[in-house]
Formats: C-alpha cells, structure tokens, sequence
C-alpha cells in the first residue's frame, strides 16, 4: 500500500500557567481511524506559548514537579523585556515554549503509539490565562 | 496524488554568540515552490552548537531574554571539562543546542506553515564566534 | 520510486545515571540497508526516563558537562512529589527527559544522514539504575 498523509485538528481549553494536558487518546484515536498500520504522527501545537513533549502523566510530576523546574529555568513574572515590548506577563511562557518545542513525532506498529508504559503525550500551555487551544495531528503511514 | 519528498539547503551567515534569525519565510517558500499542497517539513540545522525551534520573534526576547535564560542554563565560559579537552570556549553553546534540539518538524496544509500569529521557526547559532551555517528544509507531501 | 516506511527497533544497556550512548553508526546502518537515498529518519525512545538528541560525542561533555547542567535543571533526590508518590528515586531523571525530548528526526540524502562533522546521535538514559532499552528506528524515504 502506498504511504498515505492524513491531518486532522483537536482543539479544546486550557487554565494557563502550566496547565499539562494528557493527549494521548486522542493522538490513538487518529490513528485508529485512519486504519493505517505503520509509520509516524507529528502532532503540533499552534502558538508559541505551548509545548507538546511526553511525561509520565501522574499528578506529583504534573500538578508540582514541572513547575518547580520551570520556575528555575523560566520563572513567571515581570522582568522580560518582552513583558515591557507588550504590556504583557508571558515573557517566560515563551521561553520555556522554545525550550520544550511545540511539536514532536513519534511512531506507531500494527496501529498503535510506540510509548513506554509510563510515557503519555502531554500538551502544556505556559500561557498565564485560560485558552483555547488547537493541536494539530498529522499522520504520514501505510 | 502520491506522497513525495523534497530536500533543498539553505546557507547563511551569523554572527555567534545567541544569534537568532527567523527562517520562517525561507521555509514557506521551499513549500510554496513544491506545489505540496498537505504534508510536513522537516527543518535541521547542520552543527552540534546550533538549534532549531520556535519562538516569538520581537527584539525583547531575541535580544535579551532567551540569552539571559541560557545564561542561567548553560553560560558561556570556561570552566567546561570540553573547553579543556578542545582549548576552545564553547562548551556551554554545545550544551544549548543539545537541549533545544536542532531539528523541528511543522505540518503544513494548503501549502501553508501552521504557526501561530505570534510564532516564527528560528535559527539559533550558540557557537561564540561567526560562522557559515547550513539547514537542511525537506518536505514530504502530496 | 514511490515513498516507502521501515522500521527496526534496537536493543541495548545501559548504566542509568545520565549515561550518553553514541548511536550514530546504529541509525546509519539501517538507513544504508534499506537501500533508500533520500528521506528522513526518527529515532524515538522508548520510556520516560530517555532522551533522544545529537551532541559532539567527546568525554568533556559526555561524562562531566552535561551532567552539570542537568543536576542545575533537574538535579537528582529525594525532593520531587513524583518520589513520593511511588517511593521512586528517580524523579530528576523524568524532568530531563521531558526537556531533551525521546525523539529526533533527521534527514538522509545520497544514503547518508546529514550531521555535522563533530555531531552525533545520542540515547541519554536519565534513570537512576541500569536497564535493557529499546529505541525505534523509523525511516521514511525513496
């Protein structure tokens, strides 16, 4: 069978301020409808203040650890310069969304995400307010 | 129509030292010029003190945040056990590129990027001097 | 000729601890025994205490410079809520992962992957004891 692109987009809402999402089903569920077997799905977060990485999705790491690491590297707050270019607050939610990317592409075998057992696709908004997201799921297989 | 692939090479220069250049338009018009209509492409920077992602491209976070961010993360100086080995001083710009990656992957439909409003693909030379760089744009499509 | 997909998956051990494996001769084989010319290849981990990314593969960086960096981002105890929550150690090594990301993709023209000279495929194994790992090689290309 040739290889085939198929893309589709979700899209729901976030809280901001690290808000950590667990995509993973509906990145299976793109695949499972597409009926393809084997090959890779990029899925890409529009927007520069998001993120899309894999994490165990438990809620000690979710809900405390990423936080503390990013207030290390990126903390929220009022010094940016990009904060004074626009009046914002966001100027870490930049930055910890260039660090982190806003894409990744992982395969799948026999129609299913390869991923460890402790390994799910999350989709993070450093944004520091309640959005509504669009993530696009692109699959190129056979 | 079936899926093919595409790969051209972009060269330019830059001045080290965190310098970041938005490559969005180069990557859009090595779209536009395939004629693909849906697929992905696949931008990768040539070098292990180089990186590839995206970002908000206005002068507060291009000129002074992400390098102060880096600074805190990997900074620039001599006291890295690479430095000894080679006699050079870029042991922090190899460890900025091997966290920020140099290689990203973006959908495109309509023969159109998906990027936010406020989000450009960027180039980023870590190395601490000016140099000629390579980044390979590859599309796969239909 | 028509865009194919292969995949192989390899299998190694590692010592856990932020041991950096070069798997660059690994991921040119199977590009070279596919017999495909151009195209690109992703490389994904398996697990959520791996990191897939390119590095200059030299004892510097290898054995003392990244591991400093990462004991400043996520450095490795007893602190995390994830600790507490399964009695694990191994916190730190989830946060790193998160970071580099568990997958890479790269291009390959003329049957060779394009890299710089002093660039190498990496597997980072952040966890904190050895283990058998598994990492997907997935090839796309004519």
């Amino acid at each position: 069978m040739h290889v085939q692109i198929q893309t589709r987009t979700i899209i729901f809402e976030t809280e901001g301020s690290n808000h950590i999402l667990d995509i993973t089903a509906e990145v299976q569920s793109v695949i499972s409808t597409s009926g393809m077997q084997e090959g890779h799905v990029l899925i890409s977060a529009i927007g520069s203040t998001s993120g899309i990485t894999t994490l165990e999705y438990e809620p000690g790491l979710v809900l405390h650890d990423v936080a503390v690491m990013f207030e290390l590297i990126a903390p929220y707050g009022k010094h940016y310069k990009h904060n004074q270019t626009w009046g914002d607050d966001n100027g870490g939610a930049h930055l910890r969304s260039m660090i982190t990317g806003t894409s990744q592409t992982l395969p799948f075998i026999d129609g299913q995400l390869i991923l460890g057992t402790w390994q799910q696709i999350v989709f993070m908004d450093f944004d520091t307010r309640p959005r509504s997201r669009r993530v696009v799921i692109q699959i190129t297989g056979k």
